[in-house]
């Protein structure tokens, strides 16, 4: 295999690209060498050096404790646990949220052979016994992420932290008649008086 | 910006991939440390040096002349001219030409300011001044495909060489129903006789 067939290939193993598309980003980048190869081999190359999971909340950053929980202005009262660090970013981008965050690394799942020991979950207890007021649970609203949700609340109890969850509903911008049944009933469910 | 933001804003110029995809890639690869991320750095590295242009057909490869122009194997009598590498690299991964190739850069363009002068067909009228018997144009059925395939049937006439173009008509395994105006047309007035 020579130089481009590896680049392709690996490219290829990325999350979106398959063999053509793999194909397609690297005559693109061949075609841009100075401009966009060596600065992308370079920037893998100091991100794989750099990259420190925070040994705090489990985000991925180039310091440890990562720049959130190294942040003397968020607050450390309320801790947001999500399951991946891209549910953290995604939360970041809004910046709406100003406490903390809790990284599980996953979630528990019989088929998968995941349990509560392979997440994340000891440290998040042992966090609460601490300075946190609430916990927000943010994982998703799917059978394993409600039953990771569950299992969190149960460990809690003891700990006496107020634990929340996101609101569910209509998404912004969303339009009725394209929403499945179960976001509608939420929604509905969850309904608030106005003014 | 950090070493993962700069990693994310690189892997977003790449085609197909949108801000949201990049960061997808960039958390599959820092998640994969050892076994994606390093090595592709280390790729991309090894590709940005090694890769060349081969002077005599304008492939890329890590030879010049590349593996085709340099293979004895290959018929040097036959040239298949294509707009682009991406074209060369799916004629070859078909396996059915054994010819060799001239690649043109690009197409004539009088909107983007493209003259043949910006293509690599002076270099194509050369080789067919030696050994090359037939000219098979493979550019691409659009408006400015087709000029530039006017324009080097034009150029190549003096030298005698016969020119052919690809089959055009209706694909394999394509369906009748599906298939636009232009492509049934071409088929219908390309029809074969049977047996």
């Amino acid at each position: 295999m020579n130089e481009i067939e590896r680049v392709i290939q690996l490219l290829s193993r990325l999350p979106g690209l398959g063999p053509r598309s793999a194909r397609r980003a690297a005559l693109h980048m061949i075609n841009r060498r100075e401009s966009l190869m060596q600065p992308l081999a370079q920037a893998l190359k100091d991100a794989g050096e750099a990259i420190k999971i925070c040994g705090t909340c489990g985000n991925l950053d180039t310091a440890d404790p990562c720049g959130v929980c190294s942040n003397p202005a968020r607050d450390g009262t309320i801790l947001c646990v999500v399951e991946q660090v891209a549910d953290l970013w995604a939360l970041e981008r809004t910046a709406s949220f100003k406490g903390r965050y809790h990284v599980l690394g996953g979630v528990l799942s019989a088929i998968d052979g995941v349990g509560p020991e392979d997440l994340n979950i000891s440290a998040l207890v042992e966090r609460c016994s601490g300075e946190v007021k609430e916990v927000i649970l943010a994982t998703n609203l799917t059978v394993e992420g409600q039953t990771t949700a569950h299992y969190i609340i149960e460990r809690l109890e003891p700990t006496g932290v107020a634990v929340t969850r996101l609101a569910h509903g209509v998404p912004v911008g969303g339009e009725l008649d394209y929403l499945d049944d179960g976001t509608l009933s939420a929604a509905l469910q969850a309904r608030r008086a106005l003014g």
